[in-house]
């Protein structure tokens, strides 16, 4: 074995040139890209010795077989699409730590008492067609057969961009994982924040995954003239948009609790025209639900007020839902245990961002393993990083998770 | 002649169907649906009995012969691009009614003492490349060979797109009109604001032409996880922004101008990344100068101060920049003169929004004649309307300027 964690960085480097732009990693569902990216996963799982199948809606599935028939399934996995010019790392190294883990033991003959399988999801980040979690919902037999007919900014239907990628949109989620084989989903991730890297250490054990919704919300005013129409007339969504793109700010930044506003768009736009139709997402997380709940509610109010003091019309629409997950203690426990045998403190945090880990929950014992992020803590952004050393720290504690694992009852 | 104005209206029904968007009327220059409409106009203008040639930048100009050689010649004009799901009346108004008045011209074989000349304009809202008046400014002579160099959003460059419609690019610019040539220039254009509409009056004569100033602002901020970052470390180039969206306004609504925000991009958006780059457009107009440049300074201050404050970059280009123009005196008169003896009152405003016009008043003397504009006086805007009745007027006016126009010293 080279260095431990070489591999997977020198791959994730590699692997975020299939990218949609020439310019900055970005990995949409069913790209171009997306679909080479979906090509070299296959490769390297083939060249670490294991067996591959892409699923119905083109999950990447790789398996490793135990050393005896029949033992229970111990799946890895995350995801291997992307924000726009996001970081190399969220989500890869998900898959290509555990690949190098089973490469390792390949190259030494060595089979576990579980079976390994490693998923790497072909959409988690949903930035294509506002899907969250699309993926691990199929695997876990909660696929949305609506979600076929929404569009990308282009236009493409979901069905017609999984046709594309020589998928069959009926067929899709139709494939869910049988929960009597696994013996359990484990998901390493970059923590995507700060605090691994303020506390000086490599690794860490996810104890909650913060609950997320996700909702879309339209303005509509009245166009027109820039010129001709005085202030005091007018019906402008821009600037009704902008009011309540301020009020959800201010109302997180009083609570324990975080909403952004990722995506605004001005419909039919011209610089000469007041704008008469807006929308723009809100992602609302907390570490509980009433919580969230709560901020929801007064922000939601709020922006109704705005709309009728402006004479715009405001509807809205939950684009998705998640509530807070909490890891299994046992699988906990396990990941605790494998990273004091790599030689590090396992300190337990809980997980801001949303994960694959929350849909696999619901049907074996889930748990994740977090990867100090360096550059601050900074994540979907070009300047997320991770070292060779806490990668390769990462590899040995996985490594150690699976020859750990007992044969499931 | 059938009822006068019918032509007009119907012609303008009919032109809208060349539209970038099946669902409204858009035409950005030369796309497809500009090239259709180009081509109609010809004909159009063919049909009234004038001969027609097409500039440099694509502007379709008809002649039709004084009753003298040698005369000079009376040039009518307005544009026939569209902001993005615009009005089917602004522009294309002023290029049919004068269509109408030299088919009934043609009909009756009468010729006047001036030779009559419509220009129609390629690009007057500037939509597609944000040039402001790039067609009238060719044919003053003020053409920017930088503007060659500018993308649409497709990343297509004005100097390709020119090539695609058949143009020649080296030579955009360099057939500016003989001033010499001309005894003036006059245009009809709906009002797009409610000053006829609200004092029941179907015809006006234009005063002065609102000065207005065209900028991007470009916002930079830190791109991040949007449920990892606390709001308190976050440097959002969106809430940033918004804010500048709402100093804009308020100041806006404080003083005797209007100004804008069009357009507004996040870039590399999705709905669970903070945004890190935005940018946005900034219209700003007043009636006079000063007033302009003080509302200017003021917001670009206050946006300074919420980038500091934000932690975020702030930078700005000026796009265009027009100055007010007053129409020729003389020109009012003739236009009064001419609107009185179609039987109607001659009001006399001012215009608020920006015309081809202000560029020919360079050159020579010029004039506008502003026609009711329906619906409240909503532009750019599908809502927009001009009645046949309205229309007819306008026909009648225009032509009895024609025929009351002396042979120009």
């Amino acid at each position: 074995m080279t260095r431990p964690g070489n591999l997977t960085i020198e791959r994730a480097l590699a692997l975020a040139r299939h990218s949609d732009s020439p310019d900055h990693y970005t990995r949409l569902l069913y790209s171009p890209a997306h679909r080479a990216a979906s090509a070299q996963i296959q490769a390297w799982m083939r060249e670490a010795g294991m067996t591959v199948r892409v699923d119905s809606v083109g999950n990447v599935i790789g398996r490793y077989e135990a050393a005896t028939k029949g033992a229970k399934t111990l799946l890895f996995g995350s995801h291997f699409d992307s924000v726009r010019n996001g970081g190399k790392f969220d989500g890869n190294l998900g898959i290509l730590a555990p690949i190098e883990c089973v490469a390792e033991m390949n190259a030494r003959g060595e089979r576990a008492a579980v079976a390994v399988e490693i998923a790497a999801f072909s959409d988690e980040e949903g930035a294509r067609f506002a899907t969250g979690f699309l993926s691990s919902k199929s695997l876990v037999g909660q696929f949305d057969r609506a979600w076929l007919d929404r569009c990308d900014a282009a236009g493409v239907s979901l069905r017609d961009a999984m046709r594309d990628a020589g998928l069959d949109p009926e067929a899709a989620g139709k494939d869910a994982l049988d929960p009597a084989q696994l013996a359990g989903y484990v998901e390493l991730h970059i923590e995507q924040g700060p605090v691994l890297l303020d506390a000086g250490l490599p690794l860490g054990v996810v104890t909650t995954i913060s609950a997320g919704n996700r909702h879309t919300l339209t303005v509509k005013g009245v166009a027109g003239h820039a010129g001709t129409v005085p202030m005091k007339m007018r019906h402008d969504a821009l600037t009704a948009a902008a009011e309540m793109v301020l009020v959800i700010e201010k109302r997180a930044g009083a609570g324990a609790l975080v909403a952004t506003v990722g995506i605004l768009r001005v419909h039919e736009g011209s610089s000469n025209v007041i704008p008469g139709h807006v929308d723009f997402t809100l992602d609302i997380r907390a570490g509980d639900d009433a919580t969230r709940r709560a901020a929801e509610d007064d922000i939601f109010t709020a922006c109704e007020v705005i709309a009728k003091q402006r004479g715009v019309v405001l509807t809205r629409v939950r684009q998705s839902e998640s509530k807070v997950v909490r890891c299994s203690e046992a699988m906990q426990l396990r990941i605790a245990e494998a990273i004091t045998a790599a030689g590090v403190e396992a300190r337990r945090l809980p997980s801001g961002a949303g994960h694959d880990a929350m849909m696999l929950a619901e049907i074996c014992e889930t748990g994740m393993m977090f990867v100090r992020c360096g550059a601050g803590g900074v994540s979907h952004n070009p300047a997320e990083t991770v070292s060779v050393e806490d990668a390769g720290l990462a590899v040995r504690a996985l490594l150690e998770l699976i020859r750990r694992f007992p044969p499931a009852a």
